[in-house]
């Protein structure tokens, strides 16, 4: 079958949920659904339930032409193998995801790293189509993927991109991980908005409620520079080791635009002394970044197959 | 000329010395030569001095079997047209380096950045023969190298590795480029010896005086304790972003040994949660780090030649 009449089938699964869609090889959206998240090996099952929503949203044709499937996990994943080797938010240990589901609908499945998966969809949807970008997902978590001429640095044990877990701020907020002062407890959505309620005494849905405070409250205003001055530094110290050529925040926070990547950019360059400081640009896709990532992982196994 | 017999002219050209030293295929030492560095242009002269002497020492035979040259030196480097683009410290701008020396000595000029020069010599000195360590040099400056199979992150602008301007003491000691808290302000040999000094009053003939004191001098343990912890903070942050598979410590501060790399390896371990920490060794070859790496890139020069 020609890639370009081919249709994939792309899932992302995270934390929260799993977002199932198909695409055609313009990358446009045939069908799409989502399903809550579990822990444990039950995730092949509402991986299952959810693509089986998205393919009998498909006419009978557009099934028949359903080629490959690609999966962004969250966790550790052994993409040759198509095993999730650890993801603590998952709660999974060495389950195999690419043999029994490729099994069950009859198609080569290849399983990616999640956040690494939605870079690369970020990248790709750059403007420019930089090779060298550094590109941010700043949700619940921080992570981040370094791109040399095209290619992520993974890292050899798999883990490069711990953005979150840089440390701008010694001693300061404990992070989930046991350290204190890693970006992710400064920066991160979650840690904005209990920063936050933690300062009134105010409820908040999130951190893009603190930002629609930023005006009118002092706390609010306070709360949303210390975390842009924090991604300023964590933005920077990736600056200094790997000199991107750009950088492009993504993931849920990147939905603050202007307000998340001008006071961003400002500070890094009011910092940067020896450093060079790209370009910053807030990313495209969203909180879509993830599924096309997915969508991409199974174009790229059908070019590579044919 | 086979590249087995050939003779290299190796030239590592720092801000205190200018190292010269012809180099057979075996990568043994056939004679060398040091000069006091120079600012300006007029370092071209130094380069050619020196060179002369060492040229001077060789047999005839060896003398007509020097085949390319090798030139690492401080400063922002375009490698491909042979030129120092900039160099703050030897006060050089746009400076043609390989096409004067090459006319001069009649065989073609590579010239190099000098940590990266160095870096490689120390990687391909590695005793697992690692294609993906972080090589740290830490004297006067610090900077360090990725490696990503065996090719270094040099980064857009080429100013990747700026290892010593990684923010790891927000609000510290004031680092020349202007930035306070940076690695290089706490951890470099420059760093101890003048921190040292300002806490006891008493003078120090550089970094390693002060470590001869650690067993008698509280104020000498707990300086170099705060050296090795931020060092070990820089490590962690480049472990975070690019996973690398080893850790190899060179430069002048090196020279310390196990006084150094013990401590290092040990409080990131101890601070490590989500990052692993790869095995942390000192480099090899120590200060003739960066006239190998000269060499090395003129025996690679003959080698696409060839």
């Amino acid at each position: 079958m020609e890639p370009a009449s081919a249709i994939v089938l792309a899932l992302d699964v995270g934390g929260t949920s799993v977002k199932a869609a198909a695409f055609d090889g313009d990358l446009a959206v045939l069908a799409e659904a989502r399903r809550p998240s579990v822990t444990g090996p039950a995730i092949l099952e509402v991986i299952a339930a959810a693509s089986a929503e998205v393919l009998q949203t498909l006419s009978d044709d557009q099934r028949a032409r359903v080629s490959a499937a690609g999966i962004a996990m969250l966790g550790l994943v052994d993409r040759g193998r198509g095993v999730v080797v650890r993801s603590v938010n998952l709660d999974l240990d060495h389950l195999d995801v690419a043999g029994p589901l490729s099994r069950r609908w009859g198609v080569p499945v290849v399983v990616g790293h999640d956040v690494q998966a939605a870079a690369d969809a970020e990248r790709r949807a750059s403007p420019g189509g930089h090779d060298d970008p550094f590109v941010a997902i700043i949700g619940t978590g921080i992570a981040g993927v370094s791109f040399v001429r095209g290619e992520p640095i993974v890292g050899v044990s798999g883990q490069a991109g711990e953005l979150g877990h840089v440390v701008v701020r010694p001693g300061g907020p404990l992070c989930r991980c046991g350290s204190r002062g890693c970006l992710e407890a400064v920066a991160s959505a979650g840690a904005i908005a209990r920063e936050y309620t933690e300062r009134s005494g105010r409820p908040v849905d999130g951190a893009m409620e603190v930002l629609s405070l930023v005006g009118s409250d002092e706390v609010a205003a306070a709360v949303w520079t210390e975390a842009t001055e924090a991604l300023a530094d964590g933005l920077l110290t990736v600056c200094a080791l790997t000199a991107p050529g750009e950088i492009v925040l993504g993931g849920g926070l990147a939905e603050a635009g202007s307000a998340l990547v001008d006071p961003v950019e400002a500070a890094m360059k009011e910092r940067a002394h020896v450093v060079t400081v790209p370009p910053v640009r807030r990313a495209t896709l969203g909180s879509r970044a993830g599924v096309v990532g997915a969508a991409l992982l199974a174009f790229d196994l059908l070019e590579v197959d044919a």
